[in-house]
């Protein structure tokens, strides 16, 4: 069986020793001091080993039923479901004015990775309901927060964002589902909605729908998109609920994974529903949900690819399997440990390298969202902007690829289901694909991101890269990691260059190379991040840690990733430089 | 619904305008022209189509059932295999003399690689009866090859190989399955084996075991491994069935794919066994069976991503979403198909420049083969044996990487089992791991073949694309496919170079690049897969062929894989330079 150790001594070493949360401005920060942040990881580690892990695999072999309308979920969730809200966690970083804890988003990023890590079919339902949150605190009227928040910050309702239908997913100005205006200042909405993950179940008393719809006479494609909450059950004046709304869950999705979470059909059929935010302003504030959603993807990435490295390290020790080359390890047993072959080293490796910088990374773009949010800071709210579509795709497709290395290990133990390598395969699969595909991450990064606010964020972030080559590399013992991460970083900038240069003349040129810059970012983003946690783990070792291993298992972790992962950006840039010519040759009829 | 067509213009194009096969002088391949291969490949890609791609959803969703130690395969599969026992089709390529049509083994990779695609699951069960069959012409006596082979020939009566036990898969010297001498000749085989695909089942009247197992008192470890005939029904003397024996389907396995075909946990209970070849050499025995079973998985990684690629191309061509950026496509429309934007084409080109040098490779290996085997040619012989686990190696990750790009079209579309797309992926993700992971593969290659026969195989490579380079090369046109195939191939010189330097000195410097290495060595032979496409499309164009766009599509196609995937060459050389270092710094307990 499958087992989960929340990682909470990396994640202490890049609050405290990398990122020194406790030390930054940002308001809310300076209670974050070590002993705090243990407290939390441990519970919320706890929790996530004990309660959610073992529901995992029920989860993937049950799924969920619809029977009448009505959905149920895996044997088990809706205990650990109100286990988790008598705990509170699901409001961890939500304002105390709607009943949350008011930390600081880092924080929940940090025990997001443990819930998604030990369950993501069954976090999602209070992931979505998080981000529905969010965008009603940003956009929702007075009275809107006050009949919603307290109920969702405490998922006594859950909520859904509604995006998708039959015939459009990505290209939402094609959407059909329409909103017309009633005389009390509602509308009535109608129309097919489809992939609403959590749409339907058995774990809250209301379900809170975001709904994108079109009100009739507006403008037409994108332009005339409005968002609309939908409450399964209307709310009445004194915060009871009142009768059913006129929407429901027509059918659940067979899915490759995420059995746990009911993907549903969602059927509106004149159900009431409420402005969210301003008319014809719907993708505005449903892109707070989303941009936050796409920072909880990509964290579901690293989540999929530790909870695998886990369990394929595990195995690797356990697992008998031929000697050594070099001379048996394991010599009074019959054969030595997967662990010695250097194959599965380098397997493993790769893993251990992706996962602990994945973290590193999505920690510090966390702490831009906090600057961003708690202290109105514009450049760290342009730099997350940017750094947002590296963070979902790279690290949802990275992510992916080391669930798919980490059943390997497992040879055809790891292909059968009984010992839980495929389900975290299977479910890691979807994060490629929700919440934008990675190839519209891709898109947004190049044909957006680049060149939001004339280019200054990019700019920003070289700055940053050079800044810190610049600081850390005055130490000789930091050359061997800021060489690597200079090469790479100018790789990235070259392949910026080209596009400026080369999409103005033909866009195509830039989009053809926009994946391959995508992933080129990411690998320069985590050479960063190995260079920051060398130099963090070097100063330990020079204060005289008492954890020297620690630290030596970082520098050497640092040392495989600049040495074996970090090469590929030129590959990506060789890439990029054929331009468009490769890619855009065929008509489509010769394909 | 997914569909499938077998690619049979793209096939003879190989076999004959590649290929040239008919002009070989290989014995039966003069029979080789284009009207009989067009005839086959027709009747074969019909029936792929027609029969065994409608039944492969079947598979997926029924799987198999045990019932009272009895296997059910799912709804058709019956019908389905009766009738490709009366087309013939198991014994394509066995010989006349047992019942088979005798044609040449590159034939039935062509026709193989249409049904694995149609119908992965479903054609294990001919594919392993082939493999059993081939071992026992190889290493049977008279006697055997009379009782077992014009049944197994006509599939009959299926085969199986039996190797892994629950303690030991890639280290076979651990095996504690025994077989007791007894006074008639025979052996009692007694012992539990594991993932035995197509171990049990309905389609048959008999199931022929070949199971490898030890003699007591034999050599320890691998030296005293025999191989064994192990028939489910023992067979009279005039070749009717007689009574069951002791061999009895004890599991079926829940597994990520293939739910079509039954993985069994098989158990031996004092069966009757007859040994097949000689006393302890039962590993050099399966080895025919298991060099012919790489190559066949290496074919399932291409069939795959072909008809994941045909299914993901149909829905670019028909999803409308979005525009092209250069200006609308499909102005009348919603929308423009998903085949406009530049990133969905950097897929649908990846998949398709990997396809069809892939379906190259594994021919040109089948003609290979077919001289080593048919004409007795040693230095053949040796190159294939070189290949094989590049062949399954490469071409089966390669393969799972282009179902999960193929699905990655579909948005979530390809993530719901509805479309087919999920199927794909899941079935593909097996090819990785059996008949030697893909890091034994890698270990093969590098600790193995690298130094067969002194070098001699891998100096022969060399000479090849170096001879071809030089010719080819002669021609302006050719210069821009010859010269990225030579930058590549001096990538794997350079890396060879490096092992055997390096190697000397620490093995594990050679093996902690093995993996990289076989990737390397890969993408050299599709590269000059493209370069022989080209060439002989560019003669084809000069020679007024009447299908000038088929050429010119493949000129364009071989130009995006030697932009856009050769240049991965640097980078697996730049990882193998890396040496073992970074891979083996850390202790097993520090990961």
């Amino acid at each position: 069986m499958p087992s989960y150790t929340a990682p909470t001594k990396d994640m202490q070493f890049i609050l405290h020793d990398v990122l020194k949360v406790s030390d930054a401005p940002t308001p809310g920060y300076a209670d974050l001091d070590r002993d705090f942040t243990a407290a939390i990881l441990e519970e919320a580690g706890k929790i996530a080993s004990e309660v959610l892990a073992p529901l995992n695999p029920v989860g993937d072999t049950e799924g969920c039923r619809l029977e009448n309308g009505v959905v149920y979920t895996p044997t088990g969730f809706k205990a650990a479901f109100a286990q988790m809200q008598a705990g509170g966690w699901p409001g961890i970083d939500m304002p105390e004015d709607f009943g949350g804890q008011g930390m600081p988003y880092v924080l929940g990023t940090a025990v997001g990775e443990f819930f998604s890590a030990a369950n993501q079919a069954f976090t999602m339902y209070q992931g979505l309901t998080h981000g529905a949150a969010s965008t009603i605190l940003a956009h929702g009227t007075e009275e809107q927060k006050a009949t919603y928040l307290h109920k969702m910050v405490a998922c006594d309702w859950t909520g859904t964002m509604n995006l998708t239908e039959p015939h459009c997913g990505t290209d939402l100005g094609l959407m059909r589902t329409k909103a017309e205006p009633q005389a009390d200042g509602s509308y009535k909405v109608t129309g097919q909605k489809i992939f609403i993950s959590a749409g339907e179940h058995d774990l809250a008393e209301n379900i809170i729908h975001l709904v994108l719809a079109k009100i009739p006479g507006g403008p037409e494609g994108i332009k005339g998109v409005s968002l609309f909450i939908v409450p399964k059950f209307l709310v009445n004046e004194d915060g009871s609920l009142g009768p059913r709304n006129g929407v429901s869950c027509g059918k659940i999705e067979e899915k490759m994974g995420i059995h746990g979470n009911a993907t549903c059909v969602m059927n509106y059929d004149g159900a009431t529903g409420y402005l969210l935010g301003e008319e014809h302003k719907g993708m505005r504030a449903m892109f707070t949900m989303m941009n936050e959603a796409r920072i909880g993807v990509g964290m579901q990435g690293v989540a999929q690819a530790e909870i695998a490295f886990q369990n394929a390290l595990a195995y690797s020790r356990d697992r008998l399997q031929g000697r050594d080359i070099t001379g048996p390890k394991n010599p009074d047993g019959p054969a030595d440990p997967l662990i010695v072959h250097p194959d599965i080293r380098r397997n493993l490796m790769e893993q251990k390298s992706f996962v602990e910088a994945a973290r590193a990374f999505l920690l510090w773009g966390s702490t831009l969202i906090d600057a961003a949010h708690r202290d109105g800071d514009r450049d760290a709210d342009g730099l997350i902007s940017l750094m947002t579509p590296v963070i979902k795709g790279f690290l949802t497709d990275k992510g992916f690829d080391m669930t798919v290395q980490a059943q390997q290990v497992y040879g055809g133990h790891g292909y059968i289901e009984e010992w839980g390598m495929s389900q975290y395969t299977r479910d890691a699969r979807i994060a490629m694909i929700y919440e934008g595909a990675n190839g519209v991450q891709a898109l947004d990064l190049v044909g957006r991101k680049l060149a939001l606010d004339g280019g200054k964020h990019v700019l920003a972030f070289f700055d940053m890269v050079k800044g810190f080559c610049k600081t850390a590399g005055e130490t000789e013992e930091m050359g061997e990691f800021v060489e690597p991460l200079k090469r790479a970083s100018k790789d990235l900038q070259t392949a910026g260059m080209y596009f400026m240069q080369e999409g103005m003349k033909d866009p195509n040129a830039a989009l053809s190379g926009s994946y391959d810059f995508m992933h080129l970012f990411g690998h320069v983003c985590l050479g960063l991040m190995w260079a920051r946690m060398a130099e963090a783990s070097l100063a330990a070792l020079a204060a005289g840690t008492k954890d020297p291993e620690f630290h030596q298992t970082k520098l050497a972790t640092a040392r495989f990733y600049m040495a074996r992962q970090l090469p590929m950006t030129a590959t990506h840039l060789a890439r990029i430089q054929s331009g468009a010519e490769p890619v855009m040759a065929l008509d489509a009829a010769n394909f």
